[in-house]
């Protein structure tokens, strides 16, 4: 059976063969499995039970990974501001970026490693913590957040006119507590892999080659787990995303996730836009309620995940049944009901949230029964993607934070919104529709 | 292929037949694949590329599991303090616990999961969040804190005169900066898993279990990345683990892990000793670090592991080696010389630590640059197996505390210490032999 298996692409040291001159290029070519047998490592990471260390997702084509990519098992995202005042820099930045991006995701280092020997007086260009591990599926997503275009009134980049109308500022949701250090920022960076370290490997690496023209905002790990093929359950234990538009079917995608070119930014054309939250649970209230009311908060079945009344999860939600005393079956102020296309004028949005688990901390409630306890600082990192959040995150998030019988258990403590560029052509960086067109 | 596989073990619902006088028992046993299935499961989980999600590690034994077991992936770690002043309390807490674990560790849920018809007025014993997971080679360990034979100077259990002398209060350490929300507790739960939702979940549940009797003081999501088979890196990018006593090796178990019967306490033959430690890792400074001086502080190469001055991971480590001008190859401060059994009479430990990722925090620091920024809030959750830890992690540690030249990047920022009793028996329950003897 061993003898089935493809060559393994692993990420290696690429050390600094002594003397030669390996251009950045051919280091890069000499650290990658044949192409051959990564599209087969590829075809079969897609099998059911392949080795997900194994999967090699591309970085370059016409939209950026990570957005459609069918989740991965855990994420970093990141929020970065910039410090420079060069539209040089930022350019430069986005060019190293993406050369680093295309080597991490084929399973290399960010750049070749040093050899160690004397003569070496600068720093490693890579952390050298996932050395030996796969390419893990990783996905390199970037986004640039109004900061970019203008920063305290200021154009510093000569961006102002190409900011996107629907680049907008998020207004502020009833509830919102939003903490400034989870909140906002100029860059964006979304990871994505089968494994931890590599997720959070890679923005480390991004955002070591940021040093002294941008500076970590914030960043948060996530996680998913789920039966493969399945819809995965989030700390609320209820299954997150049956509703999502299907990712198959490209229809949907150039609806609701693609962005269209438009007067004001032409340059977004394949992009979307992307809403990050923070939004922290507190599962040990959640986890006092009964069955039956977590199941009417919801407007679904907990084990099933199918509609109340209904049997299977993706049985069709139907907003007008009605119990035996006409009231409705999916409660008014239910989530299910309140995010449905059906309450928002048809808008979807394309749902690839984490799940986050930071410990605990001591907190002092504000509320009754004003209790001093350790709690879980745990919850969901919600990512959604649009092709216009003035008719997609916005209007639903508004009317989910004035009535969604969840809000008693769940807090926006972090947000931020991008616009996520189209992807890039080889030899090319992410964003030069936006700084050369 | 696919027909070569065991009927996978899987976490299911358990839902009550309606009327159907499930016991317990019956239940936990329709839970489970069959005993020959999940055997076969797990000696193919053990297999190099076997499903991880298949393994299954006993709960019951001589030892608790997750101390000499390979480390999962994943793991939750946390602290709990008593509340109740009865000890009939304690023990019900222990024997619930036990049972809840036992069922945990086969892929079941806490319990038996309500149906969520009415008449269920009551929470869930479950959160529900891993139905349909596999067992994930899950271990939870449990621990006991000083605060369960004395608290504030009151004996509040009639265990005072059964607490082992092993079980000492940790002195403090050089450098130390332990913050009171992270340190101490007086009951542990390590839960281990080859997936970070399976860990986080088991201690959740066993939680909850507790409401009324304890609290929560501190918990601690961790993860572990490594090539199978290989030894693990840690987030500064060296190898982790390669000096530990092997853990197939009966004889060093027994001499440095396994706690032998003391007079004091004869109940902790078969149990160990635990020191959990939360040390923040300075990130952003490290990776500025040259690589030949984080080997030197390292006391290893490290892209290969291999003790400084020579090839391979496994070679000796020879702290008498001299280069050409006589000076020491292994630094004098380096953390592999001053750790080194050869420079702590003999002492070993067993190191059983996972990195730790918690985002980013905002920070001003109080040294040189005195820079404000947001870093990482990063590094190791180090846990330490021994027999003794008045001749393992305190004199090793003290040495470290004052020397190590790696503590320029590192800082303790969370603590504690517990007697980890022998297994269980069926039937019985963990710390059995504590409350009963």
């Amino acid at each position: 059976m061993a003898n089935d298996r493809p060559p393994r692409p692993s990420r290696r040291g690429f050390l600094k063969a002594g003397g030669a001159a390996m251009a950045a290029g051919a280091s890069l070519g000499a650290a990658l499995a044949p192409q051959a047998a990564l599209a087969k490592a590829q075809a079969q990471a897609q099998t059911h039970g392949a080795d997900p260390q194994l999967a090699v997702e591309p970085f370059f084509g016409v939209h950026q990974s990570g957005i459609v990519t069918p989740q991965q098992s855990h994420a970093y995202v990141a929020a970065l501001d910039l410090t420079t005042d060069k539209r040089d820099d930022v350019i430069a930045l986005l060019r190293a970026w993406t050369d680093a991006a295309a080597r991490l995701a084929q399973g290399g280092t960010a750049a070749a490693l040093p050899t160690g020997e004397a003569g070496d007086s600068k720093s490693a260009p890579d952390s050298g913590d996932v050395l030996g591990l796969g390419p893990n599926g990783l996905t390199i997503t970037f986004g640039f957040g109004p900061g970019l275009f203008t920063k305290d009134g200021k154009d510093r980049y000569g961006l102002a006119a190409r900011r996107p109308a629907a680049l907008v500022d998020l207004p502020r949701f009833n509830g919102d507590q939003l903490i400034p250090e989870k909140t906002g920022g100029d860059l964006f960076i979304q990871a994505c892999a089968n494994d931890q370290q590599v997720a959070f490997h890679a923005v480390r690496q991004l955002t070591r080659l940021a040093y002294g023209n941008a500076t970590m905002r914030w960043g948060q790990a996530g996680f998913l787990s789920g039966p493969r093929g399945q819809t995965p359950r989030n700390l609320m234990g209820f299954k997150d995303g049956t509703n999502n538009p299907s990712t198959a079917k490209p229809q949907l995608m150039n609806e609701f996730v693609w962005a269209r070119a438009s007067a004001d930014a032409p340059w977004m054309e394949g992009g979307t836009y992307t809403v990050v939250r923070r939004i922290r649970i507190t599962l040990e209230h959640w986890d006092n309620m009964e069955l039956g009311f977590q199941e009417q908060v919801l407007g679904r079945h907990k084990y099933s995940g199918a509609p109340i009344g209904r049997k299977n999860e993706f049985d069709p939600v139907d907003l007008k049944e009605e119990d035996k005393d006409g009231n409705p079956l999916i409660p008014e102020n239910s989530h299910v009901r309140l995010s449905n296309q059906a309450s928002n004028s048809g808008a979807q949005i394309l749902r690839r949230s984490y799940s986050y688990n930071d410990g605990t901390n001591f907190y002092i409630e504000r509320w009754p029964p004003w209790r001093q306890e350790t709690e879980y600082d745990a919850g969901l990192i919600f990512v959604a993607h649009q092709s216009d959040p003035r008719t997609g995150f916005i209007p639903i998030n508004e009317r989910l934070a004035k009535f969604d019988m969840m809000n008693q258990f769940t807090t926006h403590v972090g947000s931020a919104i991008f616009a996520v560029p189209p992807g890039a052509k080889p030899g090319s960086y992410i964003g030069a529709g936006l700084f050369e067109s």
